[in-house]
């Protein structure tokens, strides 16, 4: 990005700034408040930290004689940077009614109006340094526009009128799925990781070499419909399919089938950013944990993908498919894409639940200082995903991006693309 | 209030509905949504919940042909009335933004017009039922006043800016107060409980005997400068004062003052809901849970009067005091009465822990169907309060009014008065 | 006690000692050690905390030169003197390996060989000091005879296998009971308390006037039968006979019957300190909570009495019935006193829980010193029960005896007799 | 082990049964009971459940019209096995006193003895099956043989008299450690994992590809010593060496240093098996979690191993040191092998965290039926650790053997090595 123009990053950064601006746009001001357990936020809190991200790692480093908008802010609106200095508790983000909506899209304007002044006023020296950080400012900023739809979904969820953040008819997008096939990849010690063109995380490099025995990949992600006959077959009442730490899960949260899906009548409907949906069976299975992504590839004789397995196996495959930008908010069923390819849906719909657990690279090193926090310090008990969802911006995703949550968590738009070995 | 002419019942109505909404001017949509605790809820649930109250316990049973306004609010709004039906989660009040801040007054507006209405056509059968049914919505109401401003007050105190709910300079209302002084009473076989003459709750009911043995009752409320002196003391560092769940409850919550308290620079203040202000050493020391009024009765050799103690020694004393009507909404220690009255402070600033536990008066009854759960559901586990508070509505306290928390509770305007045996 | 001759006090100290020590007979050395809940405690840590009672409150005190037993046995088992030093975690007394049962003993003969050696040397002017302090610790150790069965019966409680404390044919003594009957009692202007003759807790006193309203008191306990009505009418799945804190308590515990029920093939037994037996369906109901007794008493039609009227009533009640000393350790329905009485079973099977909360009698004194804990700091969130157990030593009850534990307490041996007013 | 003989195969199962008897001998009865927290298990629980297994997977399978030895014991003694049956919660095991120790021996005695029996009548089919089962109940036994040990401690710390198991003066063992070196190793494809000969879990199979980047590994475990520089230099009060959810744990915990370390007097003590010992600063650091392993490696400018940097590293280390055998039972620093092996301590002493996560090998096949429960359900959220400990029986511990704990638990012996890349 260091090459790119000035001209080009401005309009870039406001093209950025401003997606962020039209997804809340449909909200109500009362929509921006709640925070309905602790690994969501509000909405308001989305709009605010991305701001403080940009205050506090470029206009307090590099703007000459910057004033912070409201000293309260920073800690406020910092998330977790430990070495940036003590921030609120992550849980009570849904206590803060003030700065309200409108003195925070203030906060906002403040915030770019410097930031643009910055990028035209500063010398030749920082310039590259400017440009680097605003990419990861960028790049945050789009990790936040899938996380305030997740968080909204999940705020939502709760309550029993059943909101509804946009209107659309989901169904007109189903259509029959192509069959499940398993495409056969050679595997050998093959390279995996960032090259280092164009952007990436910290987490995604360096580019270091992995063995790999022959697999299959499945085709398509695993569908509604693949996924209600384990359901229909017991798979949540039988231990046999479950890693220990999943069952206790299932008997803890008592779950009987994926996030959101409620059974009237005996047909399953499933909550959607378009209020509540019936399943569409056809539609890549959504908002499911590891544990029950990894319990479904037991009980269908198959196993998940190790990330490095997906990452080598779609190597060919374009970034293409159901994303933010196509404005559904749901995975479909419909497929928009040249449909030679061997890979259906390998990007876009949902984040798919890999069996590697999140951990460094060979020989990889974090970046220094604070924005050092920004991955490293996670890679513990959490698992890697692939390949993008249906709230995840197109410009944000690429093959060697590696997303991690908690074997647990469902708010996301997490599904599952089976693997197996070749014998 | 069966003797009241429909005219002054409607302008009853429509002047304490009116206040609820008065009180609510000064904040932001955003202040409407939140709720820090459970049993604290959203202004907006207050709002809804009051005019659910008129909608279900009136019309519906007397407006022919009444359309509720949304079938969802029955369940969004009904509070714990278990034999109206299912009610949403208590602890979920605050993850609930629509309807909108706009919707609920909407809601309000339709409520309000309907009862007007009703009143006017009732026919003469019902119209006494109709207003006693008022008479208690209003009641209702009233207390949701208060309950609106201390959980507003304790939502705010979350928030590390401080808001300001309503700018009063309290200090100017400092003065010295009077000496404590104890008034000694006679006691023998006195009555209690209300003789039905004007408006009461079913708890406050039957007036009936009970033997009081000669006491002494403090003039005023403990002070702030005076609870000071136990707090120096290692008043909260020493069990020996303390009831055994007052002591685990000190240890639990690490409590070292009253809520609210910070001290600055060796300087006591007190968040409010004017903001942080200092302490003022002359007013009544406030939001203090009954286990602290009891370690402070036992530190200062002296211990808490009992409900009737506190309402027979209490009968003659006007009910005059610094009530929500004044708007300071928090004790101050200026006395705006006749100070030759014996008993200073009797009513208002602060609700006065007393020793008893909250039961029923000898041959209570509680009213019939779901309004029985009003009052009676609630005779476990909590103690009685006495007198009304800064944020209580003036014509909604009487001498025999029995107000009850927790033990453990502090969020609302409670204080203590002292008491002794004559020996 | 003050009058006893020393040889007297020298037998009763050696009786009520020897008592405890009978009651552990039974036992394997593995059933001395658990712990299954904070509220009980293991079998040797009663063993041994009597015995520091007597070493702390005598020996320290009065005996010349005493050296303790072990220097860690203070901390360990003191209960819960907050004045007399720290002391272990109420909730891990059940970690406690060492000291080993043999040593315990060894301890209690220590103490107690030293205890003798002090009546007989002790001067006249320490002597009734002490008789007093032996006096209250022979009653503390009664209360921890009973305990101790409670607390052994909650930890076997757990073992699948249903171990058998002491095998009784309890069905040996079923008998059809009574009819209940209610009996009319005057009530007015009644003293209620100890008048200081005979042994009695400071709780007890001082005698004092309470007016009451006439009432009538049921000839007997609630039955099995009868309270298997209650179940089978639905009484654990309607929220209207229950108070709010007793609703959320059955939803909670998921309560569907007193403690220790069970049900097969259609009939209910319950475990027992003689193993798992059928249920007597005419023997008084036991371990069940307050909030039980009240939700039966509300689903008769009737109250509970509160504890003056319980104790009114039952003046001249001979203090007879099934306590620890028949051995039984269960209620049970054959009754072996004057039928001629009208109270049956007015004291012993169970203790039967009142509507009064326990608080301090008017201007009563606890003791002073570290034994004022003993009763005075536990008068919150408790009720009163009254009139002795199936497990509590007949020498130990008397008609002014306060019980007291917190309202979903179901491990004692508690009862429920019926009260209402007259109209 | 097919290949051994009837003989040698009786020989070697009477020796290692009678190397957990051996192991509590020391213990009083008391001591068999306690279980202070969920992932401890009481001795007896551990004497029960390893002969459960010889009964459950040998007998109840291959022994013709056997009866077992008490029916409620396949409830009470399966550990985790969902396919055998519905076991007894494990966090419960602490409140069973029923059967005795006695009892619990018998069973043993019954089982042994059944055991033997089957060896010697079973017919040439079976015998193969025979002898891998009871290869996989024996190894087992050795598991819970250092389970016994470290529960033991762990249940023994909870006693404020600090219980001494067995008195070993550990001290004479001290010596100064050999400075710390980095063995340069050259990586490459090399193989991890089970070859197949002798016996291995089925998590350490098959053998298969791993690509290695050169890299350093420390020529032995961190001391006390260097771990109290970490201490000192305000390792556990600064975010910045720690993982996200190792400083919450730090937090939530309040951990200071090691589990069972405590300062007395300036000076570093700790709870071991023979008692409260001043630290050898010499020895090993053990008692830390991954967590704690993590943040001193990163303060140390270093980093943990992979498991199979760790496997490959030490390929060539003889399999000596410091284990259960010798009956120290704590690391100790005076070494007793050939010190011209590069890697000191490569084995014994403490178990190495490792940054892998435990997942399954390429290609792994757990066992059938319920036998795969034993590993392969665990595979998430734990961390392998390599090498064994001062509780390892030494015919237990092997190259290749992969043990694996939650990354908060500390009360096994962890501890850490360092690693480095070679850039």
């Amino acid at each position: 990005m260091t090459t790119i123009s000035i001209e080009t990053l401005k309009d870039e950064y406001l093209r950025i700034r401003k997606c962020t601006e039209k997804l809340v746009e449909p909200l109500e001001i009362e929509d921006f408040i709640v925070q309905a357990d602790t690994h969501v936020s509000p909405s308001k809190w989305h709009l605010a930290h991305t701001t403080w991200f940009f205050e506090t790692f470029l206009l307090k480093n590099f703007f000459t004689n910057y004033h912070v908008f409201h000293k309260g802010f920073n800690y406020l609106f910092n998330s977790y940077y430990e070495t940036v200095g003590k921030f609120h508790p992550q849980k009570a983000r849904g206590l803060i009614t003030r700065p309200t909506v409108s003195e925070t899209f203030s906060y906002r304007k403040y915030v770019d109006e410097h930031i643009l002044s910055l990028v035209e006023k500063t010398n030749q020296t920082d310039l590259d340094q400017i440009k680097e950080l605003i990419e990861i400012g960028l790049n945050h900023e789009q990790q936040h526009q899938e996380l305030l739809l997740t968080d909204l979904k999940y705020n939502f969820s709760f309550n029993p009128t059943h909101p509804v953040y946009m209107a659309n008819d989901i169904s007109d997008n189903s259509s029959s799925p192509q069959d499940l096939s398993f495409i056969e990849i050679e595997g050998g010690l093959v390279e995996i990781g960032s090259d280092g063109e164009g952007f990436s995380f910290d987490n995604e490099r360096p580019r270091h070499k992995k063995w790999l025995d022959p697999y299959r990949l499945a085709n398509r992600p695993v569908t509604n419909g693949e996924y209600i006959q384990f359901i229909e077959d017991g798979g949540y009442l039988k231990a046999e399919f479950w890693l220990s730490d999943g069952w206790n899960a299932v008997n803890k949260y008592k779950w009987q089938a994926p996030q959101y899906w409620e059974k009237h009548d005996g047909k399953w409907y499933a909550f959607t950013l378009s209020g509540l949906l019936p399943i569409d069976e056809y539609a890549p299975v959504t908002h499911i944990s590891f544990y029950e992504a990894d319990a479904y590839a037991r009980w269908a004789g198959r196993r998940l993908p190790t990330e490095e397995e997906w990452e080598h196996g779609l190597q060919h495959t374009p970034v293409e498919g159901n994303f933010a930008d196509q404005g559904y908010f749901h995975p479909i069923s419909k497929i928009k894409r040249d449909t030679t390819q061997p890979f259906l849906k390998g990007f876009g719909d949902v984040w798919e639940w890999t069996q590697s657990s999140y951990s460094p690279y060979p020989r990889n090193k974090p970046l220094k200082g604070a924005l050092g926090e920004y991955n490293a310090k996670f890679m513990a008990n959490q698992m890697v995903l692939k390949g993008g969802s249906c709230a995840t911006p197109e410009s944000h995703i690429r093959l060697t991006y590696r997303n991690f949550f908690y074997p647990q968590m469902r708010w996301q738009f997490s599904g599952v693309r089976l693997a197996e070995d070749v014998l």
